[in-house]
């Protein structure tokens, strides 16, 4: 598909890394992989994917859309649970190959489709093992999704 | 190479996603998808790539190693720049294809290689433009690397 973003192989290394053109890296697969974070505490929420049908609908709309590499689809998060992310603000980093969005998260809070408020819900422990990091539950996902989504 | 991590495809989906084994799921490359961030202030400090390698240093001597995919090489972060990230905790997402650390900061603050606290220092305007997000800039690189790196 075409894309509305300038392509990143017409800049130099200074204008990549220090210029005012926005030139998303995708990667061979057409993919950027994208944080969100609460636009509030800046709590890391999620991590994902976007292709540039993605990126140019969360520009354009103000929500956050993303592609699901299991599902092979794009994807406008909380379109099955509700849980809508109203882009605050969209940033990009140094080399211009991830993309940081500060979001609010509308619905129950809950950006993890396990109905958490975030994804990074367990954390390693000494043992090696992982144990509960105390990350709230906000909904069941029995009760929202037939199959795993967002 | 051998690696210490248990492998995702011996678990089931439930186990994968709510379970105590940690089973890192490395790309078809090797790779799993890291975000940094500040401890204390939860601030996304910088986004990289962990080979198995990497991972397991990191778990081991408590200091952030990375993958650099265009230098294809392991890397210990702040090995040039002196700006070490202490590892004070480790996390994995739902699915278990991220990963969170949650750092120290040290040496001078500076987790992006050009100078600055965090890579994320452009935001993009309502014009399509980015614009400078105010992140402060605490060294120039000029003076720490003779060619990118961190």
């Amino acid at each position: 598909m075409s894309t509305p973003f300038a392509d990143p192989a017409t800049l130099t290394h200074a204008e990549l890394e220090e210029g005012t053109v926005f030139a998303p890296r995708f990667d061979a697969h057409g993919l950027i992989t994208a944080i969100a974070v609460d636009a509030t505490t800046s709590e890391v929420l999620m991590l994902a994917h976007m292709n540039a049908e993605a990126l140019a609908l969360t520009v354009e709309t103000g929500e956050a859309h993303y592609y699901s590499r299991s599902r092979k689809t794009l994807w406008r998060k909380g379109e099955t649970s509700g849980e809508v992310q109203k882009l605050v603000e969209l940033r990009t980093d140094c080399d211009q190959d991830a993309i940081l969005l500060r979001v609010e998260q509308t619905g129950r809070g809950a950006a993890c489709h396990t109905g958490r408020r975030n994804c990074f819900y367990r954390m390693l422990g000494a043992d090696g093992a992982l144990a509960d990091a105390g990350v709230p539950r906000l909904f069941d996902p029995k009760d929202v999704y037939d199959k795993k989504g967002g």
